[in-house]
């Protein structure tokens, strides 16, 4: 039997991403954000309220860092979704983590997080609610790869976020492989 | 230490989304798409290849449902994916799965799916890569909700795809809670 629950942003899974930007004083500030992802091969979409301060820094500086938040950082990764960098000037230095100067873009590389995009902006919506970032590089940390240099699901332990009930999820079992499972029906 | 991995679209944990459109015809199409998701509180984007059947589709019926597919349905997610709805007339029908006509959108509800956001199509970008669609309703199946008529993950056993190597996954437990798990480092 089917429920109506109405005009609700309901999906699954969603990510949780954290956006790294530079202030305009050079420090760093993280946003955690769940509505964006890849769009193209090598852009990704972020979508945002223009009242936040990374909306200022991406206008400003032109680059961003889009990381993966992984189970180990869960209270870093929550944190960076709780606090503004409006209000709290310290905000990345009370987390505890550490931030390098991407080589690439104008924008730190977060270090504990697994995974990092390095994008530029590539388009900033009139309304600063879409910005569109072209992806120049990946970073993973290595002890996320599998020995052919891939990263592996389970290795990686991404947070995955629940828009139901605001939970966050680790990964679990595999259950099936794209262009593979549905073979039997291609028949 | 850290790996560049080069110019890759990868983020974790990416969807498992199902869009299902009418055909000229009334019969029913269905592709897998992990390139998108909600991108505001009542609009979800879809990234799209011009060449899909599903944007012929959109642009003559403007509309379109687009569900989650769960772990019982990995064979037909991964089927959809892998059959064009250009080449195979009766697609659909050899998925075995059933679907009904949304009343409030003109498009079909895959019966099977847990959980389906019924929406029009809000916007075509001219190139037909972006489609954003308005989310009209939210329906999901009674098996998923809890006694409080929520979404519970556990229930919904939603698909997870794995953009780095092709795997489809479960989810697993629970690791925290948002606005809640940052806490100790908001004070």
């Amino acid at each position: 039997m089917k429920k109506d629950l109405g005009v609700k942003p309901f999906l699954f899974p969603m990510p949780v991403l954290m956006i790294a930007t530079y202030n305009e004083d050079g420090t760093v500030d993280v946003m955690n954000m769940a509505w964006g992802g890849i769009c193209d091969h090598d852009k990704v979409a972020l979508n945002l309220e223009e009242s936040h301060k990374t909306v200022a820094n991406l206008k400003a500086r032109r680059a961003f860092t889009l990381s993966v938040a992984d189970v180990a950082h869960v209270e870093q990764a929550d944190y960076f979704g709780l606090v503004s960098g409006n209000n709290v000037k310290d905000k990345f230095e009370r987390s505890g983590l550490h931030a390098v100067k991407s080589k690439r873009v104008d924008a730190p590389i977060i270090e504990e997080f697994p995974l990092t995009l390095e994008c530029e902006v590539n388009e900033i919506q009139p309304d600063g609610f879409r910005v569109v970032g072209r992806i120049v590089n990946v970073q993973a940390d290595t002890s996320v790869l599998n020995a052919k240099g891939m990263v592996e699901v389970t290795l990686l332990q991404a947070l995955v976020f629940d828009q139901f009930q605001g939970g966050y999820y680790k990964i679990g079992d595999k259950v099936g492989q794209a262009w593979k499972s549905g073979k039997p029906l291609a028949k």
